[in-house]
């Protein structure tokens, strides 16, 4: 089996596995190493490529839990992967998937690091867990802590969809409402955690042992496409599924699984898009964003008021694998749900929908080859915020 | 390559693949019949059997649909299947698993039939789609058609959940609400296919490629425990799902895959429970349900008005596989909905939760075997219809 450790990001220190969230020394986030042993190679991956569709704990080996731990799992992962016809313009042999991400239990990706974390959690003994979310969050923290049979607090920032709210308590969750940004809910979360000795489920790269959550995209990915994709597009508060898709594809190309690496493209809301504004006025750090937020894309409206390093890291991934940071207007959002919805029979939440929007963006631009093989991640389902497509659809002209 | 036909499921008269839903001779409805050829046999199951997951269109051979059509497909089955820890008391060993069919891209069961149903309309030549829908249906069916570029219209039945009604729209479905009940809708989807020539997807046994699709659930079950489950829970209106999955079972016992046939409980509400009544009372054909329909479970509130012979057809399927029919108080889902959130972290509509109050009513009876193995199908999503738990959550104490 692979032994693993939390290590920084920033200045390399290691810790043991333990309920950790940032260095000791720098205060920097951390990231999960793996001493890759002797199951890891092609002959790791091989024989599980041939078995397209289970759920995540097939990659046990490699995500951070000792051995004979019991998952805590409702199935997630094994997503649909499906072909567009009418998205992309039919233009030099391209080629756009959807990962349906919205097919999860909790019909969104957060399944998949809240089913680690809450592993984890179980793993170091606690009883309690705590976050910040926007919803999505939330709701998977809030499904997997009743299947742990651990309490689970979550702090929500205003304007987080009433659906969400009510599965969040459905599921028996105690949930407090802060005043604010996602960030205000962040920080009363983290303040929280710590005083009552909490796991922090927080999905930013806060737990780390969450962030390995998101690798499985990338196994999932190359398995069923039977290659590498030339991009993949996801939709960003702070970033975490993007690097932790990226780091995926890394891990396979180091057990010469794959001999390649996809770019990484990735997409906020133009109003509230710290990482994409760093990205094109090529700074090296991404800086809080101090204008409103703006957006109905609530899912990924992350100001990263008091965390901008987050955003950082995010920003050195997507630089790293020679990607891109792109910004969609709020309007552009409905005309996608609504062509998505219509031409594929995909309802996808509306921060999901920046990664179809920016799909054509980039092929309008002249932004991906030909023959390109592009995937945008959805990553929540529509009807987790119907309310907002609700009262668009009434209040205006489609 | 194996053939079929459809055949008339009361008098055996045969008739060629093509858009037909009653027996011109006695008007039943319609089975679909292979020629099972020598693609059958164990050699079939076994090699599927490793790789659980993945969608229907791995057993295609078993579907009714011609070689090389392409498929209408959004990922849908390869549902989880997880084991329940805090349902049944712990009792003689048993075990009670839950099937999320939840877990599909419109977050019911009701994806498999339609996408066999939309590819069929397909192969067909049809170029338009109608239904009569209590919602999962009308939602499948508008999500399928998207896909495939077909027109589709859907006729549901008054106090359908606004979330259903809403994602039909958005999936861009034509959508007309009919006065009464799900039987009225039912009448004036049949007649408006037959004057528009559209396909008829309702799915009662009207469809019968529909119908074919359910049987996919059977095949990933024996996959997945790697056995054949003692009791199979299933929700029923009119009941093609559990027919589905027995014929599903069936066909591996015919393959010598199996060598037993799991029992089939039928489970309705209360307030509207034909199958339940006729089956208590030891009648040979189920009748219309006469009094009032009263029961939050809208999804399979079902009175069979005008086509109860559908009601018996599946009271002949759970008594074939020594089976019960039993029904279950509307007081009964609030608390088990609750229950299942709070304690297994699944959020289940009010219709499927039906199946998991029956699998606690069946073990209080002592109607369960020792270590008998049980599963209950979950067929939708509580985010379908949070509204009415909302409501109730907002009307009383808890």
């Amino acid at each position: 089996m692979n032994t693993f450790r939390p290590v920084c990001w920033y200045c390399g220190e290691t810790y043991e596995a333990e309920p950790i969230y940032t260095c000791r020394r720098c205060k920097g986030t951390l990231d999960i190493r793996y001493e890759y042993k002797e199951i890891f190679g092609k002959a790791y991956f091989e024989p599980l490529s041939a078995s397209a569709g289970s759920d995540i704990w097939r990659f046990r080996e490699l995500l951070p839990i000792w051995p004979n731990r019991k998952a805590v799992t409702l199935g997630e992962g094994g997503t649909p992967l499906i072909r567009t016809h009418n998205i992309l313009n039919i233009a030099n042999n391209q080629s756009l998937w959807l990962k349906l991400e919205s097919v999860n239990p909790t019909l969104a990706f957060k399944d998949r690091p809240l089913a680690v974390a809450m592993t984890a959690a179980a793993q170091f003994g606690l009883n309690e867990v705590v976050c910040a979310s926007t919803g999505n969050t939330g709701v998977a923290a809030a499904a997997y802590a009743a299947r742990a049979g651990l309490r689970c607090t979550i702090y929500v920032p205003e304007g987080t969809p009433e659906e969400k709210r009510a599965a969040m308590e459905q599921y028996g969750a105690v949930l407090h409402t802060v005043k604010g940004h996602y960030s205000d809910a962040y920080k009363v979360a983290e303040e929280m955690a710590l005083e009552r000795q909490a796991f922090n489920l927080t999905s930013t790269y806060m737990n780390p042992y969450a962030v390995e959550g998101n690798k499985t995209v990338a196994y999932e990915l190359a398995f069923q496409l039977g290659k590498v994709p030339d991009w993949i597009i996801v939709p960003i508060g702070a970033g975490p599924l993007l690097s932790g898709i990226y780091k995926g594809f890394k891990e396979m190309q180091l057990a010469g699984f794959i001999d390649k690496l996809p770019r990484m493209a990735g997409v906020q809301a133009e109003g509230c898009a710290p990482i994409v504004k760093a990205f094109h006025n090529g700074e090296a750090g991404v800086q809080p964003w101090s204008d409103p937020v703006q957006t109905i894309a609530s899912g990924i409206a992350d100001p990263l008021l008091t965390y901008p390093a987050d955003g950082t890291r995010t920003l050195s991934v997507i630089r790293e694998s020679k990607g891109i940071a792109l910004a969609i207007a709020d309007a552009e959002l409905h005309r996608y749900r609504k062509l998505l919805a219509e031409r594929e029979g995909v309802l996808a939440e509306l921060s999901s929908v920046t990664a179809v929007a920016a799909a054509a963006h980039m092929q309008q631009t002249g932004l991906l080859e030909q023959n390109a093989t592009i995937v945008s991640i959805v990553t929540g389902h529509g009807l987790k915020d119907m309310s907002a497509a609700i009262n668009h659809t009434k209040g205006s002209v489609l």
